[in-house]
């Protein structure tokens, strides 16, 4: 980045007349680490024999960034054939040679004449909030999932559960006296956002001793720090599963945030693009348990305002590049309702083959379709996949001098804390890094295994961590980062 | 709308402290008229006959928005065929089948492997700014439409140009004292994210009695009026050919604005979705035409910034629901490249299959390929059914009595001048509306056409409009136009 103290001498816009809310945003999942990541990627498939020969590996793992497609996962068939049909209608004209040359199911064809039906053309734009027909399917399988009803006009389709949070945001933040509640660490989407809203982000501190559990006196500290600086906060963002963390939350937990969003009138958006992803014990939406806590102690819980995520980009779906996703709104006020509309209407619409997607993901194959046993087959390996990857980088981890990591309880990630040695640290201040960032840029050169710093998503002052997806296929890169470990740890031990 | 004094009694939020700039953001082509119309639609597939036989019409005719595949527009098949191989990759390993049962052609094939290899898979995130070979594809599309050589450096893939608008708008407004001159009437994109960014839109006319060209003096007073108010203006967008006007700008004209943007410092935003669609005279671009004025007068035009934007929604392709689109940057610093790099990132990328899609629409079949006849023929058809259509819509308005309306030029509307007997401006005042929504509700509850009123874009003072679209096959909702107009003088003359 240039000075922002000298203007641009040829008069075109520069950083310091810029969107300073903009300039202010940091966003490191893809930034220069990603970057340069990207250079290797691009060095190692087409520089010269001479210039690869400089490179000490031969290919570059993008753990920094929860794209599974991107590594090895496959799509699901069942989603995909449908969508060929959707985006190629014609296919339909011939369904023995779809079904014989090609193995598509009845149930492939019904529901792609469902969905054209529904959508009319994939090509064109849908209603604002998303086509009623995938609503509804969304809808649905929040019932199913709860055992509460939910209601078509409370689901906003998103371009991804980014775009969702993007929407939210906006509607809710008026200003820098806007504060809004972000665990740390944090996906950086938040407070990212706040930033280029210049809003106030109120950083609550996860507890990493206890899972990275919520810690309530923390988040109630955080409150009251805040309304002494004079920010109305006026929502708490809730990331469960955890990103970076992996840690999946239990139902005392998440009434615990209800009860704080009671006492402190706190809209709850809840990021549940994980809920699938989860290793240990069951996924509790806080729609589910908002339910039942209003059942439970009537009147109390009546006037929360919970705004829960989801989307196609993770789970067992992995369809990012597609990006889809929706929100459900509860206890909103009409006219808020209205704004959000307002607001997602000037983009126009999410899109139409991700909409369908979703549909899918929301509404798969059940036992007795013929896709089912296909389906189920292939779920079932990502997911055990996915279990079994997270625990070799585990015990990888487990392995590494000054390396302490939680075990894996959900959603794509590991936090592991690096400590490192004093050498280090002045080795990375020297050369105007923060600690955690020399050694992933370190691990990067070294070893092609793409990381971000724990700095990227906020940690307790004094402590170093880093984020790794556990998609990438095979043991082999976990043990480069156990062979570099070794070494960064001798050269500055 | 609620009332915004009360705030809510339940301790939720309201329209009274919710982001007031989201809340004062207009965007009317997706407002209440089309909400009514989509319930009559509703209606009309499933309410009982008794409710339906209450309704003086059988179908709703969306002409208030460039949707072309939601009415008769069919996909061009080269471009559906790629993606259903992208979709659904394990059809390339029966090419045979798809040749005989399917009638795929080998340069569709050879096409989907391609863009598989370039992209990995349509579910997996690409870079932040789109995937490099179709970043490179635009850039040589670019370097054959102009003549002059187009960097993949500078190429930014966005979800439809919407979404490219909102990131160039979000990075060079820096609050209030920013201005922005955005042509009246426009496509309400621009107020309203200059709205939701509280940034101030400098308004200048376009020259209804010129075939709605741009007014250089009219834009000089604007930006004069702008300084005396205290404001930076930064920029002005040109929408070329225009919406809602259809108009087409001629060299001289783009000059015009280039010798302003000198003059004022100002960034160029050239919104080009509608390049494709000119039915008089021939498409210049900006880049084009800006790259003739550095040849001609070496230094002056050398600091120009320009942003140019393209879609997959218009012209021909139709692809709306699909979310595809670029812009170019030209002479913008290395800085502000930067933070529109990182804004956009924090969203992750566009969608991956509206990506290859673009590449297509750049990059379609030429003479000798075996797809060019068929895609040339439907290319063509649908071309040619829009001049046709935008013909008899114009000659239904000829006939209207107070309508004025110019020659369709390019785009996909018409934007006739309606002028109205007092009587119904009268009628409108007491129904709290502006006389050409009254106008455009009584149009709507009459025949289910629906059309946005001129003041959802901007209009001269005292003068009234609406634009519809010509994407309705047919001549029998012109009819039900005329008739509607003639019943409605009738009643108010």
């Amino acid at each position: 980045m240039g000075s922002i103290a000298n203007p641009d001498p040829k008069g075109r816009l520069h950083a310091g007349n810029i969107n300073p809310n903009v300039l202010a945003a940091k966003y490191a999942v893809r930034g220069e680490l990603a970057v340069k990541a990207e250079q290797y990627r691009v060095q190692l498939e087409g520089a010269s024999q001479e210039v690869q020969d400089t490179i000490p590996f031969d290919k570059v793992i993008f753990a920094n960034i929860g794209n599974p497609q991107q590594l090895d996962q496959k799509p699901i068939t069942f989603f995909r054939q449908v969508l060929s049909l959707l985006e190629y209608p014609p296919l339909l004209e011939n369904e023995e040679a779809l079904k014989t040359s090609f193995g598509y199911k009845q149930d492939v064809i019904d529901r792609a004449k469902r969905l054209l039906r529904d959508v009319q053309s994939v090509g064109a734009y849908s209603q604002s909030h998303g086509a009623p027909a995938v609503r509804k399917s969304v809808a649905e399988f929040i019932e199913r999932r709860d055992g509460f009803p939910a209601d078509i006009a409370n689901i906003y389709l998103s371009a991804g559960a980014s775009s969702g949070v993007n929407t939210l945001l906006n509607v809710l933040c008026a200003g820098p006296k806007t504060g809004v509640l972000v665990p740390i660490p944090q996906y950086p989407l938040y407070t990212a956002t706040l930033s280029v809203l210049n809003a106030t982000c109120v950083p609550y501190y996860l507890d990493e001793s206890n899972s990275w559990g919520t810690d309530v006196e923390g988040i109630k500290a955080a409150l009251t720090k805040a309304k002494e600086d004079g920010i109305e906060v006026r929502a708490i963002v809730i990331i469960n599963p955890g990103n970076p963390t992996g840690a999946s939350l239990n139902p005392e937990a998440i009434k615990d945030v209800f009860d704080i969003a009671v006492d402190s009138n706190l809209v709850v958006m809840a990021d549940e693009v994980y809920q699938t992803n989860v290793f240990k014990g069951e996924f509790t939406s806080f729609k589910k348990r908002l339910r039942q806590l209003q059942q439970a102690a009537p009147g109390k819980y009546d006037h929360v305002e919970l705004a829960s995520l989801h989307s196609i980009s993770k789970g067992m779906v992995g369809e990012c590049g597609h990006r889809g996703g929706y929100f459900e709104l509860v206890g909103f006020h009409e006219d808020v309702m209205e704004n959000i509309y307002k607001f997602i209407s000037i983009m126009l619409c999410p899109p139409v083959i991700g909409q369908c997607l979703l549909e899918m993901m929301v509404n798969p194959p059940v036992p007795g379709d013929p896709s089912y046993e296909l389906y189920n087959k292939e779920y079932n390996s990502i997911r055990d996949g996915l279990y079994q990857r997270a625990q070799t980088l585990y015990e990888a981890f487990k392995k590494m001098e000054g390396v302490e990591c939680q075990e894996p309880e959900g959603a794509m990630y590991l936090f592991p804390t690096i400590n490192l040695p004093p050498k280090a640290i002045e080795a990375a201040k020297a050369a105007n890094r923060q600690p955690d960032e020399f050694y992933a840029l370190r691990l990067l050169d070294a070893t092609g295994v793409c990381v971000v710093p724990g700095s990227g998503f906020g940690q307790k002052e004094g402590t170093l961590h880093f984020r790794t997806t556990f998609l990438a296929p095979g043991t082999a890169w976990a043990d480069r980062i156990i062979k570099f470990h070794k070494e960064f740890m001798d050269e500055f031990r």
